[in-house]
């Protein structure tokens, strides 16, 4: 295996969703330089950053710790990424693609843009709310009677997989625009809640979360380009009556 | 998945040749588990067997530790075996057929005898007397600048390959919703599109036919459901101040 690989694609990140224990988060830190991974990212860590447990248990793997860096929100984590993974255990009352490792690892080599890779806190995974950020889902396929991933071993298995497709990736070709960075796409929804709420939409409150969710899954299936979240935000001024589409928001 | 294997090969065995740490004979168990590997033999494991430290560190994968057999040697916890694989990550001395986990996997469920497959201590891997009984060795391909994987990491991969070719493991259930019918899509697209038109969206009139195209391609990239296309238009009604979602148009 090159450390260099072949596909134009940059390397995942793997971010880590509120992670309790330094020592997991430098395991999952060796799992990862172990397949060419290098790019960690850290949504408020239970325990602060650094952490002196981490290095210890990253076995050398230091370069991905000290690289690695701290936000305050999964959507900060993931702004410049085109495409999120989240990565669950159980079933979720989303509907979302599901795909394996395998599935997944092939479909980030063929894509041009930065992918980002979920993994939730040690004992209760992803919530709800982390899950709704992702286009797609990641499940290791496990035995129905005894699944018991710990996260550096679900990273394990997710750079694994990835990894396999260094040496054979052709460069994507692909006339298809990019997704949108997230954080255009977090500009769009907030955009659209803003005139929701305005018309009141969100009735009853009791509703509100599980709405916005909704609106959220539905806003992030697409996988859609800047040019179309432009579009889509060009229209949406038009129907509140400020600007037209030769104009839109920034 | 299921416990029972479509194949008709017997499980293969995880061999922990002279295992030197209780919690790493556990943490293996729990990888092996994790994907439907139950037979766990060991070979003069360091600190005698049973093992107080193991338990703890196999997080509920009690069945595998309670069966686990001693040997005296690697010849005969091998004995009963048709095939057998040396896991190493080291280049040897030995002129062997080398395979990854992903063809060792498949080969396993193509053979029809019992497979072992050996891993050697933590600290030093297997010797070349252990690896010379072997007919094939196992490598996981690794970053060539950094290779750490530990013994239950080692494990894990080779199981989640194994699984991977038991016939029920779990294609992921996928609860998609299909999506709408297309005259649901153009019942939508009929609504955005009056209402972009009393929003004066639709200027200069040279270019709308372009416009319309785009905001169809728009609105036809993300295979919304039939539901999703309902709460879309319970949106576009609020927007319209005309109706709430809870009565949405048809």
């Amino acid at each position: 295996m090159s450390d260099v690989p072949a596909s134009s694609a940059p390397l995942p990140v793997i971010v880590l969703v509120r992670p309790q224990l330094g020592e997991n988060i430098g395991k999952a830190a060796r799992a990862m330089l172990n397949f060419g991974l290098t790019e960690m990212r850290l949504v408020t860590p239970r325990d602060g950053w650094p952490n002196p447990s981490a290095g210890p248990a990253a076995s050398g793997a230091d370069i991905v710790l000290e690289q690695a860096r701290v936000y305050n929100s999964v959507a900060d984590a993931v702004a410049d990424c085109t495409h999120v993974y989240a990565t669950t255990v159980r079933k979720r009352g989303v509907t979302k693609p599901v795909v394996t490792p395998e599935q997944a690892g092939r479909a980030i080599h063929a894509s041009a843009g930065r992918t980002a890779i979920l993994f939730g806190p040690e004992r209760s995974g992803l919530e709800t709310d982390d899950v709704a950020l992702a286009r797609e889902i990641i499940t290791v396929p496990i035995n129905a009677e005894f699944g018991s991933l710990n996260l550096a071993q679900a990273v394990i298995l997710v750079a694994y997989e990835w990894s396999k497709g260094i040496e054979l990736a052709s460069p994507p070709e692909t006339d298809l625009p990019l997704p949108a960075p997230h954080e255009e796409l977090e500009g769009m929804i907030g955009q659209l809640d803003a005139m929701l709420e305005a018309a009141h939409f969100f009735y009853p409150p009791a509703r509100t979360p599980v709405t916005k969710r909704t609106l959220r899954t539905l806003l992030t299936k697409p996988g859609w380009s800047s040019q179309e979240v432009r579009t889509f935000r060009g229209m949406l001024s038009a129907l509140s009556g400020k600007k037209g589409p030769k104009d839109p928001p920034t």
